[in-house]
């Protein structure tokens, strides 16, 4: 890989001193924007891309569940990477999603983000049909096995209904399976038992150990992550990069109230749920709104069958905005 | 559609009977024989279907849970419906399941399996992405809105881990949106709520009240359920017909007891769950096992990244067929 | 035990015919009315008795999860268990909940209900502690060791959050630990498994099987409960009365319009729920709002933090009273 | 209250500089041993005071989880209350659970350890019956009005199988319902919105909030907690002391280091679980092996029906001691 994570500002220091994470800094998520017909609006997405890298973001991770992998059609997906690899050009690392139920379809993403230039695949654990530990562990064997590019595990227990074992992501990092996790299960003290376990097996000094959390990406830098993969660094990536530098820097104080400025903007992903739709809907649909008043992108659009917000929700997520300096 | 509910040999009588159910009967969710190689193998599916068909089943089931379309490509989807299709030739009707996240993404799969000839497709809730009931009521209606065929919904919750509210079905149901209702929930109390609450609308005797159950088809049908769709009738289609044909001629005693030797045999699929792998793994690994002790299939493999039975599982199988009278 | 199941007049027939469960038939878990100032309201209490054994009802079960014992404090508790057996005088058996979150925990409320004079006692799997088949084990057999008279097996999922295994519930059933099984879980698959496996038992020729559902209670007598303990019979014991005649009788065109009106009333718990309060707190309100109307009990309220109904809400309640017949 | 916070070591800089919490710092969830008859083992219990009022905690707590109040009886709670308020005579602050499963058994248990002397008492939202968030609402006012001593909420989902929102949390801070927060959630996002959000109410300067978490406990002070309610710290006081005193002194390498430590001590809760007992019975059977391996308790007995450790379990958890520097 070309993005040696000793490109970071902030060197990592400490017990970490001898990794090599190959990939660092912050990572948005991100978002797809649609046309009012439900297409890719590739135009925006590539100002949406643009922004990002403006703000200084360190990769880009493409169709996550922030992405609404989810709601797009295989022709859909391949579209974004395509669209995204040929426009950043290198410039910085791209990973993709290839989020679905069983390691033979996972492959199948595997086969297509990959032709189109992903340089690492992000898999969750199966989904749909019920698994177990032992299912797990040869999915992940199984989709390694046969991707030409870093598989990172993806821990996500609110989408897939299961918990990823730390032991079990340590397991597949010694030998080599995984190249890194992003977890977004929230709980951190299962984070920080892979963050700290990782150490202890010098052939992973290249495994990534991303949080996806929008609230607590101080804390998680503090207790030793490689970086960030908050869906809120599409409205506000200069806020995640300056959050991420602080940290670095050891400034705490500081880093704290940049911090608390992104949580305070965070509360927009509430604007619409539960009482009208899904905590997904409401959140995806904050977003979009959100890069649509800051003249990101052209149309707010979320996909079928997510409930749209409404004029009053979309001007809460206007005061949102506001409130933190953004419009 | 091509076959109507009045052919069932035994009618409905009292409440039910200015119905005419699309779908009736013994209707199993046909297994997937795998290659060695995890590969479709086409031959071992055909002799499979002809033993169902020989067993007197009243309609075919493709790619549900059972049919382990969550482990299938795009490709050995389309290749399970383009083969079976093609074998039955309108002997007798085939349902396709079209699994998947979202809307746009099962819209997809619709495409594929009408062209292929499935004359209903079968449709769960949205799962990954969190979800709310006004967001699976628009789900339904954009999948029927751009479905060539009838749409039935499939309630699954140990799979999406959403429980389709009644009322919700019911409200589809009488606005022509859904044909149909395959219930894997277990909880037979809603499942009655629909079957009870669908003779209403006037303008729903078409939609069909199935059961996924293999424990109480025999109750399911005796409080209205037009047909089930057990995945133990692959193992033993004679049986689930025999079942059925006993409780619509009324002999309640001796419905049960077919039912009670269908429970027993239903067994054989706790062999390798929870100990070793998940009850997906273990079920359809026994279900495979039993086809292939019968002579049905060629090989018992199930696919990746499911756990085979063992010699021993195996052979657990068999001492279950041997105490149903199956070999 | 002075109430063998022989008096029962619809004797059981065919696999069961040798067993002679300690309870059979309708057996309400008995409300609990209050005083305004959620006091037991003694007077209310035995005329809701008065009105069960009016109904015909075979046995009574105080203190479960719809006499809102949860609710109750220890001193009510005992209140209730006093006054009901004094007032039955051994006229039908009386049962009694000693719900609370482990064995040394229960086995004081054991003994509270027994010194009281009931007959049997009912437990749920241990709760609040996270639990584990052995413990699950173990808790059984330290309560029954220690109790007087019989335990059955309270099976509650949506309040203890674990299912009881049917494999562990026959073994305790056929070593003498488990006198009876109350299933609340909806499972009827998993019952029918008690059902049918306890036979193997000789031993075991005492233990009931009684389903806690309202709505499939002609399904479950008819593959072989022993009886049934729906919330609904405080409103309409007559009705469930009826139904479990029919149901011995074979009449089952009878039952099953008979169950079918019981559902049709059963729509009353939803009169609140999910959008003012919990599923809990509108099913049991609605219970004595319908006690209230129908003249049997002086206060609907619900003991604390339950919400109360509306007026609108109580007028709902009223209007199901009336459809089933019973204003 | 006697125990003002502004004794604390390390005085709150920034924006928490204006709040007195009433209770901060160390402050454990006290076990209780107990005799091989599985009685309180009162001598045990008040070495075990000594040893962490020596290991220089800053309060204790009695009859939560950890001290397996789910599993005593109201008479052992009683006296586990007695004991160690006569014995700390108001040396450090007694807070006390008063878990049970709604507001009236609550407040029985409230009575009951107040008169024994403790100072506060920590409250569970409601359990066994289903609930919502209105009535968890209603459930702490009634509490708290009829409470002689501040009440803190008890966030445990993994118990009471609801997460009590953080706007509920603050609203029930804001009004004086609420005195704080105990938060064994692992959601650190949440406590974050709880942290400072109750900054916002100028009327709630006493409001303490505690994590439950013992691996996170450097990033919650980090953010903002006023003290931590770690089980181990009954295996090692002096650990999480010092820890709290160097986040307070901003140590963050050392603070880090510290954590790390502890983390890997914590790693002694898994000996047993899940493959033979539950995670309670696993991590308390641990703490109390620990405790007897240190010398500091007679007998590591857990209460009924909890599984013991075996020999071989207990060896690893002298490992885990061994590795911590505590043997």
């Amino acid at each position: 890989m070309a993005f040696p994570a000793s490109s970071d500002p902030g060197a990592v220091s400490g017990p970490r001193s001898n990794r090599s994470p190959l990939f660092t800094g912050i990572v948005p998520p991100v978002c797809t924007p649609l046309t009012p017909e439900r297409e890719v609006d590739v135009p925006s997405l590539l100002r949406l891309v643009d922004h990002l890298v403006a703000g200084g973001v360190h990769a880009l991770f493409l169709l996550g569940s922030t992405s609404e992998a989810a709601f797009l059609t295989d022709r859909q997906r391949r579209q974004v990477v395509d669209a995204v690899v040929g426009h950043v050009a290198g410039q910085l690392p791209v990973l993709a999603g290839a989020i679905d139920m069983s390691a033979p379809r996972v492959l199948d993403h595997v086969a297509s983000v990959t032709a189109a230039g992903a340089q690492a695949v992000v898999v969750t654990a199966p989904f749909y049909a019920r698994t177990h530990p032992a299912e797990i562990s040869r999915h992940y064997r199984a989709v390694a096995a046969r991707s030409p590019v870093p598989v990172l595990a993806y821990d996500i227990p609110v989408s897939v209904h299961t918990k990823l074992p730390a032991g079990l992501v340590l397991e597949l990092a010694a030998e080599g399976v995984l190249a890194g996790l992003k977890d977004s299960s929230g709980d951190l003290g299962a984070f920080r038992e892979v963050v700290t376990g990782i150490r202890a097996f010098p052939g992973a000094t290249g495994f990534s150990v991303l949080t996806g959390s929008e609230l607590v990406v101080d804390a998680a830098l503090a207790l030793g992550a490689d970086g960030a993969v908050p869906g809120l660094a599409n409205v506000d990536p200069h806020g995640y990069v300056r959050l991420h530098r602080l940290c670095r820097a050891g400034d705490q104080e500081a880093a704290r109230s940049e911090q608390e400025r992104l949580c305070a903007l965070f509360g927009l992903v509430g604007v619409g749920a539960p009482a009208r739709m899904g905590a997904g809907s409401s959140a995806l649909g904050a977003f979009k709104a959100a890069l649509h008043l800051r003249g990101v992108i052209d149309c707010p659009v979320t996909a079928e069958p997510q409930i749209p917000l409404s004029r009053e929700e979309v001007e809460q997520v206007g005061k949102f905005l506001a409130a933190a300096g953004l419009l």
